[in-house]
């Protein structure tokens, strides 16, 4: 499984119905609203490096009201879950 | 449950001993070595918000080799997963 | 009671009108237009963290002429004061 | 009564010690431990602007732990909370 | 008397017309045009904190032409001058 | 004369130390401690250019306590006040 | 050879259109799409200096849909690979 | 002779023509396209500072497809070359 | 075959020193000495994206003399090259 | 000839000492100490652009008193000199 954290600032008014949109994504598992510099956090997981690649480059460019992502690719992961099972990737 | 993304750069040549540290800290969920501007990416996930101040504010700050961490605390989670089960968050 | 403190940018010229519909807003205690680097500060202060969530991702979103907004969310308090009372947070 | 909101960033491990010396200053009404990209955010409020000053160039100064401060000083404010009897600025 | 230093950066081709209106307004003092970053420094000198919270938050607003400012509010003031005399502020 | 604003950061605990020595320098007329992202704002007025270069790069450089300088040179003043005359500048 | 290493950000929906517009161009060896602070890195390698200068100020110009770039030229090369025979530079 | 280092950053695409639209400009000695986060840099080198000063804030001004300029005012020359006399600046 | 763009700062005086432990490393295919805001640019290829995560949180972690490194993972390539068959990664 | 514009920061008190220094270097033409944001602005002027990248990577490197450099190297020259002959290179 690949993993990678997006940091993302929406358009001004945007940020829920970006989260929204983000979350029905295959590939991504999970969206936060956040405090601070970024308006939301996304976490990708899919299931090789290839998926991500086209997650990111094809995928979340599409998707309306986003002004601004940085993607940070996981290189390692260490937890004490078994992240694989629990979120069974399937895409 | 509450959820943080904790953005973290570590002392030169401790990308690895910081990761492993964080990933026994009770309420840390992952950690990811990341390409980009940051050395680790924290996911936090704890019972409430008091848990999470106390990780942030009395924890973090007692693991060696951090040079700075940026919090950035979730106000709104959108998934597919139903997180709360999975991760099932004791602490 | 849960407090955060926002960092706002206005549009130009809408520094005084910003600060205005701000204070309007239930859940905002004060509103502050400073010196230095931001337009305005707001002190947000909300019954719980799920308010404070509300506040942050659905209402200051609807403000007109806002430009940016950074929340630093508190995660704990310091004071000689009695907050909790003094403000009767009833929201 | 003069307000000021003033962001500060601590040395490593001394955001908790650094709150509690800032709370004990005559002056500083609230000290809030924060997510996002300061440690600190202490709200002063002083009688008028020459203790505000005092406060910023004198006391602050001597406070052990402390890295970075950046006052925003209060040009003005909006609330609908009265306040100067609230915190009965004595100083 | 009350002091603050204003930096300013303009609309493209409004420096020197911009100049011009600041240096028109009561309170502001003086106005250089400058090498670096910003493109114009304004001094005003009032009579008093509320006169200048007033100047910054109400007039500068309607001066046409400037992109951003930021105000550095002096604290206190150290010269061999007698400033107060020299510009025997009125307003 | 040559006028030039000097935004000044200095080192931990030295605000005050460094605002006098600055205002003990000729050719400085005011030191101002402010609020905001500098510690304190000089102003330099010199009979010529001259001057102004051998103030910055010879004296400035020995004063102790001071980290970091950015001299914003006065290319032209805008100003209701006989500058000139009012600072009557010997040096 | 002349080596260089240009930094590009595209705008909004553009990363992929870009990168084939630039990998057409001759003396474009490589394009990657990339995670973090830049979209797109394009390794440029040219047969002299000059062909450079021409490459990056009248042909990466011309390229629809470029925000940015910020080009890095290489002022030497440490490699096992004979880069010079690999790439036969013919332009 | 005054001498000053002018950082500019140009309208997308105008990189060339600013170029020249600004070494046709009198006190302009060279302008350089150039690697690196600045599109081009200009030498200016006038007779005296109130030259530089018009330069500046009433020529540059005008030209068109400049984004951003910083002017870096020289204070003092160190070469070995007699730049008064090559460059034999009559204006 | 996976690629990474590595931007490298070095400490000060080690440039050349960096680029030779660098190049010596197995993954790593290219090194430039380069213009502009980085010191180094490194090119890393590697079979697959398990050893450029290896190659990274292992192997540049022990290079003496580096100050800071952000890994620019590629997502995607475009090249008339067959970059695959040129470098014939092994490792 | 090549040519680059070099700018640079020094360590404290050290900016008069690094200028002569540079100066007295095969290659640099000129040294100018700025106003702004950078201490000094170096021009190079070599014969040709393997000779600016030895300036570069071997000599400054030893210049003692430098804390960072940033090398703008560049690609095309726009003068009504004739620079090559007024500086008549034979590094």
């Amino acid at each position: 499984m690949q993993n990678a954290v997006i940091l993302i600032n929406t358009e001004k008014g945007q940020v829920k119905a970006v989260a929204e949109r983000l979350a029905d994504i295959e590939g991504v598992s999970e969206v936060y609203s956040t405090c601070g510099r970024y308006d939301l956090v996304a976490i990708a997981r899919t299931r090789d490096f290839e998926s991500l690649a086209t997650l990111v480059t094809e995928r979340l460019n599409l998707v309306e009201g986003i002004r601004e992502t940085e993607t940070l690719n996981a290189l390692q992961v260490h937890s004490r879950h078994d992240l694989e099972t629990m979120f069974s990737v399937g895409w």
